[in-house]
């Protein structure tokens, strides 16, 4: 199938897939691609302010899928606290002021950790604690977040993340911790790369439907072998390993009638020409997404 | 604590670790640290034969804690599976000629998987009928390890494993394949790299205990940066994110009395002289692990 002749409405550019890209010409590549919507980072609305990065955004005729991202909840000291909930409230206002209601939350891994280090000396290795205070962070911001009519969407990383990036790791998590809160102002993010190995995903899919809870739906695929950063060894959707039809339908079947981001780091892919890695994301959602959603 | 002075009867070193070491030197060096067992893999077994790998090790006044590896069941077709049952019939047979019960078993990836290429053409992306065969497989192999005495021990893989090595990827989901098999028959091991972030972990251990099921624990630290491989990332216990204090309570409060392997893939320690690595194994073992045990 040609992306010319499916329905793109609701497929949408992740800005962070053409990393190096400014606001501008992103969203022009996903509008001459005959995409619906961009996904959009804090730096990119801090760069042009959130009614003009939203203007950038509508007068090409698209809408704001999802902004990234809040989170970093998981320090552990009062400062880090106070910090986490400054800047998030921060994000939350940001994510209304862009035209979205949906703000994407990477939780944080250990505090102190590094993706690029061991740990130092006193490293906190308690990754039951972590998770607790992201529970209580999420008390926290949840007033806040429905104040702005703003969801915090939980993003389990892919448990390779959980030292430094993440201590959700799976989506059935991310539901129990969004189980204390309205729907409307907590919810999940299935992002393909990210949860397609858990033997639970189906379940945990179609209760994240029952709940009311997917608020949005990110694909990219699982690229062997790792590239030399293995954060960014993503690929295009079809060039690896997940089955996009099966968790696709999943997602179909429990209800999700929103955007489909298609969400890539990988260096070679930021290294090509946007307008052209557009087109490729809309071909590939045209030939393996947009078929089983 | 020094590693003189602690009890050491129940450490073991998988050979794995001293990769280059032939197995009376990896023997010796486990002697050497005042360990009590060895985990051996087929190959040396192989190498000598059955009978005289166990007397190498039973000379140096060890035991046999498990051998490595069975598995890998994922095979759809015919030949597959009259393969994977073949080798898997000669696996335990030797696992009983050299003196152990467990047989670790690492269950396999995708059909066509490679950790080194992207997928083939033609590659079979599901995962969930993946995962049935190796139901299936555990169906028609589990009388003959019954009949030898020996117990297939299901190792669960880190998830950024699944594409390519084991589709299994949870201690739970290791044992739901175990459930309908008798606990002296089919068990799981409990190793800390694989299964460290999994938020459900402490309720599989318990349940995992509860069952009579837990046939190892092996331990090796989670280190960040990545190696140039992923799965020779592995480190000394001590030297990554993992908190082994609390998971080897976990297992402990399950009733595991059995060996703990330190099973570590990593390119610089294997260049390492074993006699050393052997004492450092044995070192932290006694300073990480024992004392929660």
């Amino acid at each position: 199938m040609s992306a010319q002749r499916a329905d793109l409405s609701r497929c949408s550019l992740n800005t962070a897939t053409v990393k190096h890209a400014s606001l501008p010409e992103a969203v022009q590549a996903a509008a001459a691609a005959g995409m619906g919507a961009v996904g959009l980072w804090r730096h990119q609305v801090a760069e042009h302010g959130a009614e003009t990065a939203r203007a950038i955004v509508e007068d090409a005729g698209l809408t704001v899928s999802s902004l990234c991202r809040g989170g970093f909840l998981t320090a552990a000291t009062d400062e880090g606290v106070r910090d986490a909930i400054a800047e998030n409230t921060r994000a939350i206002e940001e994510a209304a002021g862009v035209g979205t209601r949906e703000l994407v939350f990477v939780v944080g891994g250990l505090p102190g950790s590094s993706p690029e280090a061991p740990p130092a000396p006193g490293t906190d290795r308690d990754v039951v604690a972590a998770r607790a205070r992201v529970a209580d962070r999420l008390a926290d911001l949840a007033p806040i977040a429905a104040e702005h009519d703003v969801r915090i969407v939980l993003e389990p990383l892919h448990p390779m993340f959980a030292a430094d990036r993440a201590v959700i790791s799976t989506l059935g998590q991310a539901l129990d911790l969004s189980a204390p809160f309205d729907a409307r102002t907590v919810g999940v993010v299935v992002d393909t790369y990210h949860v397609w190995w858990d033997p639970e995903l189906r379940g945990s899919i179609e209760r994240a439907g029952r709940e009311g809870r997917i608020a949005s739906y990110q694909v990219c695929d699982w690229n062997l072998p790792f590239g030399a950063t293995a954060l960014n060894s993503r690929g295009h959707v079809g060039d690896g390993y997940i089955d996009f039809a099966t968790i696709s339908s999943w997602v179909r079947d429990a209800g999700y009638t929103g955007d489909v981001e298609t969400e890539i780091f990988n260096e070679g892919i930021w290294a090509a020409d946007p307008v052209k890695t557009a087109r490729t994301v809309a071909e590939r959602y045209a030939e393996h997404v947009a078929p089983h959603l």
